[in-house]
């Protein structure tokens, strides 16, 4: 069973832009900013109530953001549901016909176990499996 | 200043099928079903947490979720942020220089008074304001 939105991932060009746009329009400011080496993408994370929305920028044309960026424009990437045991969810999700696009969750943004759903499975969204990481 | 993500929403071609899938992604069943005439829309709820997921399905040719899918495909269409006092924050929204599209709220879905923001003032993102309508 899937939790929380635990955050709402934007694909966005120029992330500084990008910062001071959603820092008027939720009305803080940006509390972290990351590199994800792995996704070529530098984040920044913002707290909306409970939940959290993630800025994404490219740092590389390799990088799927860019990709994504390029064929449909910016806008939402991705969305991120709490788990409270991403492996279990994984192999539930798969056993319902989902498809999983990494089957061993890797080291995402925010100290955090990530695995990914295809969009072709979801009507379209790219789902994100969040797992903290515990010490 | 925005609260939690009240709801995402989620523009589907067959509301019965996207129903099916959905309740296998989450884990639960929609909690309410909904037709939102104004719109020319039918909605359906689930609950994730403390957020909500709608799934959103044209009525109607004319209906904006049917040009939305004939123009982009099925997925994310808006994300809807909970605010204490919607007639204040689009005020304020508006002197940030965002571009309202509906200065005086109306009313959506599940009980709530609505107004979107214009994608393009938002890095390609569809901002929904949402109000719990005092009875």
């Amino acid at each position: 069973m899937l939790g929380k939105i635990e955050h709402l991932g934007i694909a966005v060009k120029d992330l500084e832009k990008a910062n001071q746009t959603y820092e008027k329009l939720l009305g803080r400011k940006p509390y972290k900013s990351e590199a994800v080496e792995s996704e070529h993408v530098m984040t920044s994370f913002f707290k909306s109530g409970k939940n959290k929305i993630e800025l994404l920028a490219a740092t590389h044309e390799d990088s799927a953001i860019a990709k994504y960026i390029e064929k449909r424009g910016e806008g939402i990437h991705h969305v991120a549901f709490n788990v409270k045991d991403i492996k279990a969810e994984l192999k539930r999700l798969e056993k319902e016909g989902f498809k999983i696009l990494n089957h061993e969750p890797k080291k995402g943004a925010d100290n955090k176990w990530v695995a990914f759903i295809h969009p072709k499975s979801a009507n379209g969204v790219l789902v994100e499996l969040c797992q903290e990481i515990e010490e």
